[in-house]
């Protein structure tokens, strides 16, 4: 990937936008610019000293300034090795005080006063903004999003060469968790079999919770919609949602299984799930169509077969560097769909507690349709 | 845990601090407050319609009031359920503009202009904090961990009892990776095996990635610090690094091993690492010891044994329903630890890339000193 090129592609960006400076935490903008890979949180708050300022600064010109704790400072230093887009890393040491270490950086790219204009990624952390307004009381600050996610809407080769290795772990990663499909296992045995093939076959890490439901899930809902204690038994829907990250890529794979001889009314839901994401990927043609439009035609095909009340969740979404992102194929979004643009297709008919039924994804958009990357069979797994 | 009067103090001390309103997206600081869950990321962007504006909204009086989106709904609903402390969920619904929304709670709350004080949870997003100054321009911002901070770093009893769950629960999940060392098993299995073993011990999820490592790892460093595809082998040192989350509470756990016959300076290396965590542990006592000083006594004994360069990191942190939280037992903390507060006391030798050895125990603060919560045995595990 040429990350040279795209961080001249943000720069112009910023002089078309008049942005003096950008601040990107290690998250999906700083991976996409630097290919400094994130950060698991774990919703448990690692708390590193000085944390809130770490990451990377994007000046008009010359490469990305970083600056990390010293505390897995390491990592940062590792991670900027070799890279021409990278500057030196700077680490903030315990004895210093953060803020005043962000004003000597903001010094170093010129700004001691005055109306500057800097956009943060849309996830910096309140302290980071305070601290902003606090040292520069006319600070100007926007959204770092509007000027990177219209670049990263529109994947290149190389990141649909990534992709299509996320995918192609996940279709092995989908023959192990058929295989892990015995009467009387839990769903999160199932699903710590698939997070450790997961790692087994080179992802990084998955690419969201993973989920294998044993009849249906309310996913509107709550506890359900995480991988439980349930034990398959005889007659029960299965769904599997699991995806990986590769190369910093997400995949994103979906598809159902039934133990036991399935009810032929089971059958039938199966065969509409796929005949309404077939027809949405037939219409996601590049220039043609348009993210609510995809996400109606599916639904009609759903609506048609009477089980409107069964889809109740967006069609698909945008994936790449995060494993949600836009464009989102919801009722909202009218944006024209571009030749590589990718994402999920993933109709589904779930009736909590009783069954549920999903096929899932990754396209990436072309002159001829939306693309699967996928080559697992989209067939009804039946388990004996 | 009695919410309704944790509610009442953060309400005294906003009036106290004449703060506004207080903005707590679904983290620590609303868990702690209203007992709603966090949510894990993956560090792949879950991206649900209006996802920026919500979590919790405390006013001067009454009720939290929860804003969530109609995608994962569900779960703010169900978590709300029957918590006199919280009030109802609104729903943002993906035909509505996010940022008006908030400007409908903000009138809500009396607040349509003018110089209003707000406290943002400091991981609050930018997206807000842009937001707030749109619609608010006069809006004054600032950190709501000054408020929320000082009641979370002293443990009630139901507190204390939770971190004894959690630390319960990680002495059974250490058995079973005990017996998962096998030759020629990988870290990442050995890994995954702990994180499997959490989950059905009736863990919510780990505290952070779990860490097992063979020989030593760089704590500063980088890939080295995940468990990975080393192979266990007659000679290693092994350690490792792990916690669970039960009932929102955090566990940390450290102890090491050797795969055959430990050498004499092993040994040694692991007594001294003992006589440290000791040393600590009888300092520790509510009133009389600093969180620095606590620090300086455990690096001593492991600076009078020579091995000074191998313990690079600070010696703890405060633990509760985040895993690493203040105070920290670091060369700069000056607070006095009181009793009912609650540390992890790790100190380590390690030598990258030839031995490694760490003990860690989460101890609460009392006036006879830290007092661990683990019944686990510190010695060394020797394995045949």
């Amino acid at each position: 990937m040429n990350f040279e090129q795209r961080l001249r592609a943000v720069q112009q960006a910023m002089a078309d936008q008049q942005i003096d400076l950008i601040f990107l935490p290690r998250a999906a903008n700083l991976f996409y610019l630097t290919r400094i890979r994130r950060h698991l949180e774990h919703g448990t708050d690692h708390n590193a000293y000085g944390d809130w300022l770490s990451g990377g600064y994007v000046g008009p010109a010359g490469p990305v300034q970083v600056l990390a704790p010293r505390m897995g400072g390491g990592f940062f230093q590792q991670e900027a090795e070799g890279k021409a887009w990278v500057g030196d890393v700077r680490l903030i040491q315990e004895g210093e005080v953060p803020r005043e270490v962000l004003r000597q950086v903001l010094a170093g790219f010129g700004h001691t006063s005055g109306r500057v204009r800097i956009a943060v990624d849309e996830r910096s952390w309140a302290q980071m903004l305070i601290a902003l307004r606090d040292i520069l009381p006319e600070v100007e600050i926007v959204n770092a999003n509007e000027i990177i996610m219209p670049l990263r809407m529109i994947k290149d080769a190389d990141e649909i060469a990534a992709l299509q290795r996320a995918s192609d772990v996940a279709d092995a990663v989908f023959v192990k968790a058929l295989a892990a499909l015995k009467p009387g296992a839990t769903e999160y045995e199932v699903a710590y079999e698939i997070d450790y093939q997961f790692v087994a076959h080179g992802a990084e890490y998955t690419s969201f919770e993973t989920g294998v439901f044993f009849v249906a899930v309310d996913l509107d809902g709550g506890g359900t919609t995480r991988s439980g204690e349930r034990r398959l038994t005889h007659g029960d829907s299965i769904m599997f949602d699991f995806g990986g990250v590769v190369d910093g890529y997400c995949s994103d794979f979906g598809r159902s299984a039934f133990l036991g001889e399935p009810p032929a009314d089971y059958l039938k839901i199966h065969d509409t799930v796929l005949q309404s994401q077939a027809a949405a990927m037939r219409a996601m043609v590049a220039g043609r169509c348009t993210a609510a439009e995809a996400n109606a035609i599916a639904r009609n095909v759903i609506a048609d077969a009477g089980h409107d009340v069964g889809f109740t969740h967006r069609l698909g979404h945008g994936i790449g560097v995060t494993v949600h992102e836009p464009p989102f194929l919801d009722g909202v979004d009218q944006i024209v769909l571009q030749e590589n643009m990718t994402f999920t297709v993933e109709p589904s008919i779930i009736y909590p507690r009783r069954l549920g039924n999903r096929v899932e994804d990754v396209v990436v958009i072309t002159p001829g349709g939306g693309k699967p990357l996928s080559t697992v069979d989209r067939k009804l797994y039946v388990i004996d």
